[in-house]
C-alpha cells in the first residue's frame, strides 16, 4: 500500500481526492492538512466522510513530503509554489492542484497571474498532467502540474484539430459553461446561492488565467503559437463544465468525416468518450466520473466545426484526473480506482 | 379600456401575458383560448393568478377576433398560420408569438420549419416586432410577429454593428444560453426536472430555427446578406437567456470605443441597459422585467468583440415585448405596464 | 409624496424595499444608508436596479430620521435597538424589520437572543407588524416591529384555531420550510451556493428564535399561553417559504367544515388566500408578491389538522409586508403597492 | 458469476441500479427490459452507461425468469402482480421496487391503491426489503418486497422508538421531503422543471400510500396497531430525502440519553450513521450513497423527540437497498458493492 497525504483537504477537491482514495485499492491516507481547521476532524468539516476518513487535520509542515509516497496539494495558486521546493526535497512524489507549475514560461505566468514566479527553475521539472497528452512523461514525473478544468474540457475538444491542414487553428474560440464548484468552496458573493441560482453571467472574457495554459498545450501539439479567445461563463449547477469550441474549416469537411477522426484519435482512451454522430455532450452524463464526452458537429452553412465536451469540474477537471496521474507515477493501472459510470440522474 | 384577448391562454407566455394585462391601466380582459383546458377556470391551471383573472376557457374560434381590440397569439407555430387569416378579417389587431410570421420570405420559413407556409400572402403585411428596430412600422401594423427569444437578445447584441467598417459582419458567432421556461409548458423529456437540473447541453447546433430569424433582420440593419453560427445551449434555471456574441473587428477599435458606441446606439431605449466598462450581462439581473442589459468586452489579444446581452426571455423575450408591440399598435406610450425594475434575487 | 429612507439598502430585503418603493405613487426614497458599502453607487450593489435608484450610499446616523416621513430599518438584530432610541427623537415613523422590539417582553428576548435588551421601556410603544391581526395599532404606531418570516407564514396558518373549542392549541408542531434568502445576503457556509443546493436539512430544532414570537401572537390571541414545536428546515430555492401546522382537533371536524372556517376567517383579507378544498399551498405561486396562499387539510384517521401556508419570505415575510404597514402608518390604502399578481413559473 | 436481469431498466431506479450492478464483483446483467424502448440500446437512453452497458432492450416475457439468478423488477405498481405469478415459476429470486408486495394484508392493499390484490395469496411468501429490520428473512426468500423511499427513512428514524415505554408510539408525526427523482422518469406536469424548481408544496397529506406501509413494519417492531400522520412534500432537488419525525416523550428523556439509545441501537448497521449531538442529518451529505444519516433531538420545552433522517432516495430509498438484498439473499457480504462515500458536493 502506497502512503498518500493531502495538503488542503477540507476544500471541494481535497474532499472528493479522498472520496476517491478512501477506496482506492493500492493506497492508504496517511496526512491531511487543512489551515484554518487544523485540530478538528476531518468528518466535521466534510460530514459526507463520516465513516470513512476519521483524522485530526494538522498545519501544512515540511515532514509532509517525508512520510508519504505521493502528496497532493489541493491548495491556492502561490501558496504551493512557496512550498514545493522544501517538499520536493522530503523525496515524493507531487501532484500539485494549483496553478503554480502549470506553464512552462515563468515571464507568463507572471503576466497573468500578476506575480513573480518564486521558482522558476522548478518549472522546468514539472510536468503537464493531461495524461492523453502526456502519459509518457506523467510516468517519470516527480511534480505533475495537474491541468485546470476550463483547459482540461478545451484541450480535449481541441487537441485533434491539431497539425491538420484542414483546420484553421488560429480561428479558434472557446465559449466555456462552469459549475459553480469551480469556484471552490471559499466564500464570496457571486458563490452565495442566492446570486449563484437561476443566474447565467460571463467573467473575466478575454482575461481569464485559464487561457495561456489551453494556449501553451494547443500550441505544442500544433508546433507554432496559438492564440485563442476563451470565454468563461458561470452556470446555476454544482457540478459539470461544458465547453463549446469553434474552428474554423479550410476544405469542406463533413460531419461524419470530422466525427470519424476524433473516433480514431481517441480511440485507445478509456476515459474520452466519442458521442454518436448528431449527440450533444451533456454534463449531467460526466458527473460523478472520469470521463470527457465530445459531441462534433458541423455548421456547414459556414465551414465551422463545433465541438462539445462535457466533463465533471471536481473529477476529470481536478480530482479524479489528479488521481490519473498518480496512478501513472506509481506504475499501477491508470484506470484503478476511477473506472465506475457516471452518477445520472 | 381596450379589449384584449388571448388565444393560448394557459402556457408560460399566456400566463406571464395575463400576469402583465391585469395590472395594464389601459386594456380589460376578454376572452382565454386553451384547446385541452377549455371548461376549466384559468386560475386552476395557472394558480398564481387566482383573485386576479375568474374566467372559464373557451376553444379558439373566429369569433375570437370580433369582440377585441387586441389578440394574443400565443400558439404552436402552424397553428396560427392556420387562424391568422380568419381572424385577421374579424378587424382586430393580432400579435402572434409564434415564429409562423416573423420571416419575410415563405420558402426561408419552408426550409427551416419543414413545412410549407399556408399564406405567404399574409406575411407581406406581418411586421417583425422589435420595437427597437421597427418601432414606426409596428405602430401601424394590423399583424405583429413576436421575435424569438434568442434573436431577441442576439439582434440588440450585435445591431450596434452593422454598416461599421471597424466589425467583420461575415464573422458572427453567437452562443446563447436559455433558462428552461423557453422549451414551453409541454411536456418532454429534455425539461424533465431531473433531466434539466444540474445539466448544460448544447442543442441544434448549426441547425435553430431562429437562425434565419437574426440572420434576416441582421442583414438588413447591414444592407447584404449575413450568415452566423448560433449555438443554443439549454441551462439549470426557468428564467434567463444570456447570449454571447463574438463579432471580429477590422481595425483596433478599443472597449471604451465599443463601449461609446453602444451608449450612444441605444441611448433613447429605455428598455436597454448598456452596463458599464467592464461589467458583464446577468440573467439574475434582468428577471422578470422588459429590459435587456448589455456588456461590452473587447478581446484585444484577439481582435474580437465579445459582447453579453442578457434578458429574461419569458419577458422581453416574449410576453413583455409582446405587450410593448399593443402599447404602440395601440398608440399608447410604449412602456405602459412595463416600466418595473427586475426581481432580485 | 412622502419621503422615505432606508437603513441597510444593499441586503435582500432593502433591495427588495427599494423594487417596490420606486413603484409606489405616494412615496419618494430620500436616503439610503449601508455601513460596507457607504459611498458606492446603491446600482453598483444592487445592478438590478440600474436606471431605478441613482443615489450614493451613506453611513447611518441620527439626522437619517429627521428628513424624511419615514424610515426602514433593515439591519441585524442588536445594531436597531442600538439606534432607534436616538432615531425616533428624529420624528419619523419607523419600521424595524430587525427582531429587536417584536417580542413584548424584554426578559422572553434576552432568553432567546442571549443578549439584555437595551430599551426595553422602547418595547412598550412599538406594535407587531401583522396586519391581519393588528392592522388598527398599527395605524397608531410610531413604531412597528416587522415580523419574521416564519411567524408570518405560522400564524396566519394558526390563527384561525385560537379560541375555537374543536382545536388543541397546545398540540401544535410547525415544520417549515425556507428559502436560501431568509439567511440573507451575508456570506455563511450554509449558504455558499454548493452546500445549499441540491440540499435538505432542519436546524435549530426546538431552539429557532422565531418561537417566542409565533407563541406570543398565538398566546394574545387564545388568551392563555401556548407552547409550540418549531422546526424550520432550508431548501434548495431562493424565495418562498411553506409552513406545514399540525393541530390535533378535539371533535369531529371535516375537512369541508375546517375549510369553511378559513374562508369565513379571512373573508376580507385581501392577500390572504384560502385555497379551494383539496389544494395545496405552493411557494411557486405566491413568488414576488405580497400573498399568502393557505392549504386546509384534515388527517381523519388521527383527528389531525394539517394546515399548508405558502408566502415568498422577501415579500410577505419581509419588504412587502413593511410596505403594507407603512400604508398603514401613512393612512394611505393598504394595498397601495402592493397588489400585483406573483411571477410564476 | 450471478446472472441478474432488470425488468423496467430505463427508469431511475432502473438506471441506477445497472451503475451498481456493472461494478459489482459478482454478478453479471444477463436481460433488460422496458416496454416502449425496445430494440433500442441502453446506453442511447441512458447515456451516462455509455461504454458500460451495451445491451439491446427487449419486451417483458417470462422466459426472462428462467435464464437469471435475481430479477430485479423496476415496473410500476399493478404492473409487477401481473407478471409476478409466472416469472416466480422460473426458479429465481424476484426484488419488486414496486409496491405490489409490500403490504401483508390485501384489503389494505385494496384500500390505499384502489385496486383489488391480483395474487393474494402471494404475498405471503414476500418478505418486505428493509434489512435493518428483516435481515435474517431477506436471506431465505425467493421474494423481496424492496420498500418505497419513504418508508425506508420514516421507519429507520423511528424504530428506536417501538416498545419503550417512555415514547408515545401513536403519537408519530413524519414530515418528509423528497427529492424530485421520487416521481420517477416519467412525465408529468408536477416534475417539469419550471413547475418543481423554485417550489416546495405538499401532496397527498395524510393520505399517501406510503402510510400503511410504514404502519405495518412500525406496528411490527411495537406489537401493536400503530396510525401515524405522515406528510410528503416536493422539494427542488433531483435527489435526497429527509424526514422529520416527531414522538411526545412521556418521561424527561435527554437528547443525550436519546442519542445513546440510537447509537446502541444501530450500532451493528454499516449503513445507518447516527450523527453526533447536537448535528442534523442534510439530504446533501448521503447524496449517492447507501448510508441513512440520522439526527436525534429533543424539544424540551414540548417533551417531543425529533429526529431527522436522510437518504438517497434513488439509493437507500431504492436500488441500492435492492443490491442489498440481493446480497443477503445471494449468501454474499451485504456491503458488497454498496460500501463507497457520499457524493459531495
Amino acid at each position: 500500500m502506497k502512503k498518500i497525504s493531502i495538503a488542503g483537504a477540507t476544500g471541494y477537491t481535497g474532499i472528493e481526492l479522498l472520496r476517491l482514495l478512501v477506496k482506492h485499492p493500492e493506497v492508504e491516507i496517511v496526512t491531511l492538512t487543512a489551515e484554518s481547521h487544523a485540530g478538528k476532524n476531518i468528518a466535521d468539516i466534510a460530514p459526507s466522510l463520516k465513516g470513512w476518513v476519521d483524522q485530526t487535520l494538522v498545519k501544512l509542515s515540511p515532514e509532509l513530503a517525508t512520510n508519504c509516497d505521493v502528496l497532493f496539494l489541493a491548495l491556492p495558486h502561490t501558496t504551493s509554489m512557496q512550498n514545493v521546493p522544501e517538499l520536493l526535497k522530503g523525496g515524493c512524489k507531487i501532484i500539485d492542484l494549483s496553478a503554480d507549475y502549470r506553464l512552462h514560461d515563468a515571464k507568463v505566468y507572471t503576466d497573468w497571474y500578476k506575480t513573480p514566479h518564486l521558482n522558476p527553475e522548478i518549472i522546468k521539472q514539472a510536468v503537464y498532467g493531461l495524461p492523453e497528452l502526456h502519459r509518457d512523461t506523467i510516468k517519470q514525473a516527480q511534480l505533475v502540474a495537474n491541468p485546470g478544468c476550463y483547459p482540461t474540457s478545451a484541450i480535449l475538444a481541441l487537441a485533434p484539430f491539431m497539425q491538420q491542414d484542414w483546420a484553421d487553428a488560429q480561428s479558434i474560440i472557446i465559449d466555456s459553461k462552469s459549475g459553480v464548484s469551480g469556484a471552490g468552496r471559499k466564500l464570496r458573493q457571486s458563490t452565495h446561492f442566492c446570486e449563484a441560482n437561476e443566474s447565467v453571467t460571463a467573467y473575466g472574457l478575454g482575461e481569464h488565467r485559464h487561457t495561456p495554459e489551453i494556449e501553451q498545450e494547443l500550441s505544442g501539439l500544433e508546433g507554432s503559437d496559438i492564440t485563442v479567445s476563451f470565454s468563461p461563463h458561470l452556470m446555476p449547477m454544482t457540478r459539470g463544465m461544458l465547453s463549446t469550441a469553434y474552428v474554423n474549416l479550410k476544405k469542406n469537411v463533413t460531419r461524419d468525416a470530422l466525427h470519424a477522426h476524433f473516433v480514431k484519435f481517441y480511440k485507445n482512451e478509456r476515459f474520452v468518450r466519442v458521442l454518436e454522430v448528431g449527440q450533444y455532450a451533456n454534463t449531467a452524463h460526466v458527473a460523478g466520473s472520469n470521463f470527457c464526452d465530445i459531441g462534433v458537429q458541423v455548421d456547414t452553412r459556414n465551414q465551422r466545426a463545433i465541438v462539445t465536451s462535457a466533463i465533471d469540474n471536481l473529477m476529470k477537471g481536478a480530482s479524479s484526473q489528479a488521481i490519473q496521474n498518480m496512478n501513472l507515477m506509481l506504475g499501477i493501472d491508470e484506470t484503478t480506482g476511477l473506472d465506475a459510470p457516471p452518477l445520472f440522474p
